[in-house]
């Protein structure tokens, strides 16, 4: 193993990379800086995101690019101004690697720790470090980055499990935490893939009193129920759902999207002051709305990106401590253009985790 | 005067009564009850919900109607089970007159004082109270409803004042109060209107250190400056107002709403968790909006209805206090149809308000 200036990943180079045509490649990582560390990457997740960004989806992409913002691995360097990070330790870093860190004073989103929305926040891939070298991501052999944005993985929580938390579990996390998730509350989670799996585990895990799946099918029926869920609405097959079901709930976590969703419906199903979270992040627009459906029993609606680095602790923490299990199928790294085909056709029972084996010399040497 | 069964109002017989087709007439008030009033109306502000339910925007109208809901006038009838209004008092009603009041100890919006969000609410006109009876407003000689619905108007409010205050004041006011506009917040209104001109002046008085009034042209800009605006952008005018002036604003009041209106732009005003407030009600619905404007800077929206009884008492007796004037002009009841054909127009600077003659003979025997 080295550490040079050559690493090796799938890389998109076009929009037909998210169809599956990634390609093993070389490139070079960001220059390595005394806040820097180096990790082997052993597992990374697959997240909805990664084919947003290889099929240009958001916005065009900056090719080539190698994505994945699940990752787990072992350091093997680490830079000279880095203190709380050591040779050999297994640590994480989801979808966010760079921020300003409010180094600067004027950073309102840092200071508050969510930093996240901060206005010189780095994604982990398809996005460039303020140095204007290319962040790459974790469908690779090596990640190189700011040691900031590495977290330690407790050791009860095994590394296929934790990458999964990095980007799923923490968007799924955060906004239940901000919205007071618990003991008296009624969660609605839609989307029963890798955030809405999440969701239902984590809001469980916090004792809401009632957890209400809902999916276009029944066919995650039976999971979701073993997730958690105390209730399944299927929305294409179940008659009057938007009346029988309406105004019983205090959250809703989206994690999906669609120009065609029945979004009033969802709203509905708000009680008053009921909260309505977007997560993840659509190429459509919102399908219109009237917006009575929000004046008239006082609901609200937002949006939540992942989660900040103290929120990002505070959950590896508390899965551990509660011993949460997602639900994760590993697939060897090499696999990973089959990967991204089957996730796109929602095959995954629920989170892809690409793992490296453990003699990465097929990843050196082309597979 | 007499308080008998046979009211007279301005009566809307179908959609053409919103151009200006409304029809002096005899209607039968809703059963005088124990816990009821009459008041002689001596004002009633002209509000763009009456204009929505003359010509059925929203809904199909309960015609004939009679609509108003911000009245003023003195109480000439008191219920046996009033305790708190006397003959002779100057009481207010607004856009709410009736709600389940949490008697049966089932109402979380009744309960916590936002009786404007209570199921079993009933609006000041083109409704029905509990017993089956219409309910009818105040383009009227007389009023008669639920006490508790009514309130005492302070000594030093004008009645066409208060008249103004009662819908379109709480309506900009209580969101206010829960966003928590104050020293330190940056606050912008849309829309230079009825509600906007009491957005800018409450916020004003509530101290608020920016207040940005926001119109497509121009010509409203000395008017905003002169209410309390700090700064003014017109969207049909300025060029690159999303950009040069995004990310500057911790609440926004948008009292406007047209399909195709720019909310991309107006949300993007919004700094780091700021939120958005849709007041009043649209016919149409929201234009098709990325999620993205929402999550990256965690913004939120959400609607927010007139106000609650103790947040009405609590605008009369602030707006005393702080001697708040809003911008009303007085016309005659009898020129009802004249005044909502120009405020169709958006004639008004900025609230109309019909006041009744002294002498009401020419109400009770045509005009």
């Amino acid at each position: 193993m080295t550490t040079d200036n050559k690493f090796w990943g799938w890389l998109g180079h076009d929009r037909s990379s998210a169809n599956g045509n990634m390609v093993w490649g070389q490139y070079a990582p960001k220059p390595f800086e005394t806040r820097d560390i180096e990790i082997r990457v052993t597992h990374c997740g697959v997240c909805g995101s990664d084919l947003h960004h290889l099929r240009s989806g958001w916005r065009p992409a900056d090719y080539p690019l190698c994505v994945g913002h699940e990752i787990v691995g072992l350091v093997v360097r680490v830079g000279s101004a880095v203190t709380d990070i050591s040779l050999g330790d297994r640590v994480g870093v989801g979808a966010q690697s760079g921020a300003c860190l409010n180094v600067a004073g004027d950073c309102p989103a840092c200071a508050k720790g969510i930093e996240q929305y901060c206005p010189q926040h780095t994604i982990t891939y398809d996005a460039r470090f303020p140095d204007g070298s290319k962040a790459n991501g974790g469908y690779a052999d090596l990640w190189r980055g700011p040691a900031a944005f590495a977290f330690a993985i407790p050791d009860s929580i095994p590394s296929d499990w934790a990458a999964s938390m990095l980007c799923g579990g923490i968007t799924a996390f955060t906004p239940l935490l901000e919205h007071h998730a618990g003991p008296g509350k009624r969660v609605g989670v839609i989307g029963i893939g890798g955030l809405g799996h999440f969701a239902i585990i984590a809001a469980k895990a916090l004792g809401c009193d009632e957890i209400v799946a809902i999916s276009r099918s029944s066919s995650k029926r039976k999971d979701a129920f073993e997730m958690g869920a105390t209730k399944f609405i299927a929305t294409n097959e179940d008659k009057n759902w938007e009346t029988s079901e309406g105004c019983k709930l205090d959250l809703i976590l989206c994690t999906v999207s669609s120009a065609d969703m029945p979004i009033e419906g969802y709203i509905g199903l708000l009680d008053l002051n009921g909260h309505f979270v977007q997560l993840g992040a659509p190429e459509d627009k919102t399908p219109p709305f009237s917006m009575f459906i929000l004046l008239s029993r006082h609901r609200s609606m937002s949006g939540s990106l992942i989660g900040g680095r103290r929120q990002i602790r505070y959950m590896l923490d508390f899965f551990a401590e509660r011993k949460i299990r997602p639900w994760v199928v590993n697939i060897p790294m090499r696999d990973a253009n089959k990967a991204i085909q089957d996730f796109e056709k929602g095959a995954p029972r629920y989170r892809y985790v690409l793992v490296n084996e453990e003699n990465l010399n097929w990843a050196r040497w082309g597979c």
